[in-house]
């Protein structure tokens, strides 16, 4: 098969058959076709779009290009949740052990933050002690155990999406919702759950911009799995402010551990409200919202959703006594607090640069192989829309140094505004319904 | 600047600046840009287009890459010819030496043939001895005392052209008219003539399949050329079947030295009656078409413009001799006949077909660095719309065996047929005014 063929046709807006697109993932996970005439492909499908069967063939090629990972031996519907990022989120970290707890076994990879989004394995690493990295075998043994296990994508997994995401991220071409799509999926297939529970994000703290690509994107992704066989939900939700209160990787751990023991934020509350009980339906342990919700507050108030998420970081090696004493996190050195300039309404109005702060103070990555800080963040201690008054505490943040916090400081106050009007709230959580 | 951001504006349709594409051009040809995000580019541009001032800014980075050629020592306007290329087209070998004859001093570089089409340097080169490659005094010092010389081009040339040709051709994105327009003038533009006259050829035996779009590259290279600041002048000509009787390199020359002896067939002497006048008179040697055409005729009639054609041969080492003796030519080993199978007309399905022929036999391309075979090609006997009677002689095939000769039989009888209707003729000229 001649792959300036395979361009032509995508240029010239022709539909791709099956077998072009497993001729040239395969050829290029074999190295056989070079950078320099897929990233021409890449761009070709940016502009002229890929139809559901050929984002499906895509997601379906790139998913068995690598291992497939098998968890037919622990018993039960294996749910996985994924959330598209944003700034503040850490719902994975709550919904998974309360979903574990409810008798869902969850068996989840999950991926580094990269820019003004955080990473779920990030903000474990903040556990002291905490691996994320397990043989399969040891990774499945701990779901039949506690029901629960959180790693990073082994290196076997998804050999394509690698290769294509780096690619994409240096030519322009990773906002394309049908690569988008297939790159997200194709890790999820090859991560062997039966169901899968979406948290589609849009605004300006997310890669969708508005809620209706979010919808698209929810739509093609739920279209995918189904045609693979699983069972598929998904949930829209804003990310035009972050969620919750906590924008770092330890602090955001420290507000899931909160949520676990009954005091979630509002915000994040509402979000755990559809994301949990979608899960807990998807893994047949509940028959409605309502029943899979009560449940879920029950292993809260009991506790037992968080030792379920104790006894996972116990399994991972990592020290569970953070839960009970924060202090034992890494800590920052410098603690500064941001006041209000004037009376009014807070208003935020760049979401992503709220999560670049984090950037700022050595605690996001620019390139992939960045280290970052654990320690530092933000804790906004007023949310969009808000009232405050002249000299009120904004947001507290953790810093290695003077410096850094500074330039934080004008970071975030680049992105919010104190306006004499109330800003408008947008509704935080769409479902999707079928 | 961050090259990304370069490729982002082109896939969102906004303008390049010139600082950008000059940035482009300069890193990528110093190689401080790979190869995979100019390829994403190229496609962006496929896809989107770029404005008249783009394509011009693009053209004279790419003319500045390299070299400039100073003609400035050679007294008088000089005037370069350029054919877009076709089958048969061996307009430029007839029209050089005739204005040159006439006190038109032409400095001409070509390319060799890829493809379908032939390449004027492939040509020459059938000439027994004749050098292609000139050092740049030699071949200034040449046009000075002939008036004529005809090189290839110099490897410090547009050096951004080579890699960019070079890369299109790979990533399907060869067929794009302001990036084959800023390849075409770039190299025209660093080749230093004052006055170009093209001719920007349409129909199935060229790039641009249809009149308008070769109305279009007319166009962008007429509007580049002007505001480089050269005299501009464009003819469109037919390229839906071959121009004259021969195609191959030997026979082409052959039927360009009968033309320069004033035995032109029809369809070769209709271009020479429009292109020559064109070439006398951006060099200022004619007010009038039909002054200019005049003065053409009595250089072939006298014999002047064939003697100007040898002076050129003898001065880049090639033997003179081959324009009163043909079998001083390299000599095809078997020459067959293709009759017609029965009556009708003949009719030309696909000019590019025709021009396979020669590949077929070993006299064209495919890749770049084939050594080609220089006497090999066919002698069209019957032109499009002319009447055949079964048994006719429709074609002399000249080949190296009867293999290839009757491959290319097969490729010659699948691109013509013989109809009862005569097929419609297109014209063959359109000249642009202004």
């Amino acid at each position: 098969m001649n792959f300036i063929n395979t361009i032509e046709k995508k240029r010239d807006k022709e539909r791709l058959s099956k077998e072009e697109i497993r001729d040239f993932i395969n050829r290029y996970v074999a190295g056989e076709i070079p950078d320099y005439q897929v990233s021409a492909l890449l761009m070709a499908i940016y502009l002229n779009g890929c139809d559901d069967e050929e984002t499906y063939e895509l997601t379906m090629a790139m998913a068995e290009s690598g291992d497939i990972m098998d968890l037919s031996g622990i018993p039960g519907i294996k749910v996985d949740k994924h959330s598209t990022g944003g700034v503040g989120d850490k719902v994975t970290l709550i919904a998974a052990p309360v979903a574990a707890a409810c008798g869902v076994p969850t068996a989840k990879m999950s991926g580094r933050g990269l820019g003004f989004t955080g990473g779920t394995i990030d903000k474990l690493e903040s556990i002291p002690g905490f691996s994320v990295s397990l043989e399969e075998d040891e990774f499945i043994s701990q779901v039949k155990k506690t029901g629960y296990a959180l790693i990073g994508q082994t290196k076997d997994l998804t050999p394509a999406d690698k290769l294509l995401y780096a690619l994409r991220d240096v030519t322009g071409t990773v906002g394309c919702i049908p690569l988008i799509a297939s790159s997200i999926m194709s890790k999820k297939i090859a991560a062997g759950s039966d169901a899968i529970v979406l948290e589609v994000t849009h605004g300006t703290g997310a890669f969708m911009k508005d809620e209706r690509s979010a919808c698209e994107l929810a739509r093609i992704m739920i279209d995918i799995g189904r045609r693979a066989g699983l069972y598929m939900r998904a949930v829209i939700t804003d990310m035009n402010e972050p969620l919750g209160h906590a924008i770092g990787n330890s602090l955001e751990v420290i507000e899931a551990i909160e949520a676990l023991k009954g005091n979630a934020v509002p915000d994040v509350l509402e979000v755990m409200e559809v994301i949990i009980p979608e899960m807990i339906m998807a893994g047949g342990k509940a028959g409605s919202k309502e029943e899979a919700w009560k449940l879920a507050v029950d292993q809260v108030s009991s506790g037992r959703a968080l030792e379920v998420f104790k006894k996972m970081i116990e399994a991972q090696h990592g020290n569970p006594c953070v839960a009970d004493d924060y202090s034992l996190f890494p800590q920052a050195a410098v603690k500064t607090e941001v006041y209000a300039e004037r009376n009014g309404y807070l208003s935020v109005k760049d979401c992503a640069g709220i999560g670049e702060c984090v950037k700022v103070l050595g605690g996001g990555r620019i390139t992939k192989e960045q280290m970052i800080d654990l320690s530092v963040g933000l804790d906004m201690k007023v949310k969009n829309g808000e009232r405050v008054s002249k000299g009120d505490c904004l947001c507290e943040i953790y810093s290695r140094n003077n410096n850094e916090a500074e330039a934080a400081r004008k970071q975030y106050l680049n992105s919010v505004e104190i306006t004499d009007e109330e800003p408008v709230k947008n509704r935080l959580i769409y479902t999707l319904d079928d």
